[in-house]
């Protein structure tokens, strides 16, 4: 049971998005911004499978079952991973999985932001640029994590409602993927609603 | 030195918030509508200087010397804390500290959160609820407490650097307490800009 009241049958992070508009807004233009490659970041090295694969594998780490569910959905779906087996090995091993050594180097940098900021060393930073990253993907790395830390304590900190059923964020990751996220309803299943 | 190449001379988070200006705007969109008691928030029951010693408090567990001296100013500014005893005090010792026994049941809480979102027990709401918190006052804790874990590893996971001149943030701290935050850089004092 979430710790105050919530709209209910709102899963995950939207029952704290209805409860308070005001602050859903830039929480959903950051997570828009950040997850999604468009004309605002030309400069940008990483897909947006990439990102919601950051976005996933802190997720993960940080034990947040809707996050990581929702966000492996909509990786799954960017990078055609249809039986979601690619972004099963980035969470159990990512550096055994099928992935550039550009972003595995990433994910090392997205795995000690979830620590702690100074977690991260010069050293994992010369790892992630002899791969290929650039300036752009190390601070958007660090960002997707960081904001990730956000987003996950949110969402358990409020001890908020998840559904189990994974057809659920199957269907919510393609419109997502379409149209980006929002604290509206609109896109829900009609049954869900 | 930043593990990027950033603006010179920005403490903080200001560096990293030139180099990538389209997700500074959410970052302080977002903090303005957390710290700041303002007409979109009728219902708070916190006041802006409560506000900046979660933030405060959160920033000094994450170990984030940038973001807990600048809060901490703010939240100084606005108690009339001019020796910053309450702020350090808050940070050492909040059970002891001097201010409210709701606020400090709700720190209880921040300081679950900075741990982990699954650190917050039906316990210490309770406690909470029984010291006169509304469903938003803990609502804006949790968030506070996890919007800090993003800002904090953000500003350390980056590696950039800040003054040590407390006289800085108490410049800006004011221009903040009038303004609210921004990335922008007019209030800056001109020597430092």
């Amino acid at each position: 049971m979430p710790h105050i009241e919530l709209p209910a049958g709102l899963p995950g992070i939207r029952g704290p998005m209805a409860f308070s508009p005001e602050t859903a807004r830039p929480l959903n233009d950051l997570v828009n911004v950040l997850l999604r490659t468009n004309a605002q970041r030309p400069e940008s090295g990483l897909t947006e499978g990439e990102r919601e694969l950051i976005a996933t594998y802190v997720s993960s780490r940080n034990d947040c079952f809707f996050c990581q569910t929702i966000h492996g959905a909509v990786a799954s779906h960017h990078l055609g991973d249809d039986d979601w087996s690619l972004v099963k090995s980035v969470k159990s091993d990512p550096e055994q999985a099928n992935i550039s050594s550009k972003l595995k180097a990433l994910l090392v940098i997205a795995g000690s932001v979830q620590q702690g900021g100074k977690y991260v060393t010069p050293e994992q930073i010369e790892v992630a640029r002899a791969e290929g990253a650039t300036d752009h993907d190390i601070h958007d790395t660090v960002l997707i994590a960081a904001a990730f830390c956000m987003y996950n304590r949110y969402v358990d900190g409020l001890a908020t409602w998840a559904p189990e059923n994974p057809d659920l964020y199957r269907y919510r990751a393609v419109k997502v993927a379409e149209y980006g996220y929002t604290h509206e309803d609109h896109y829900m299943p009609p049954k869900l609603r």
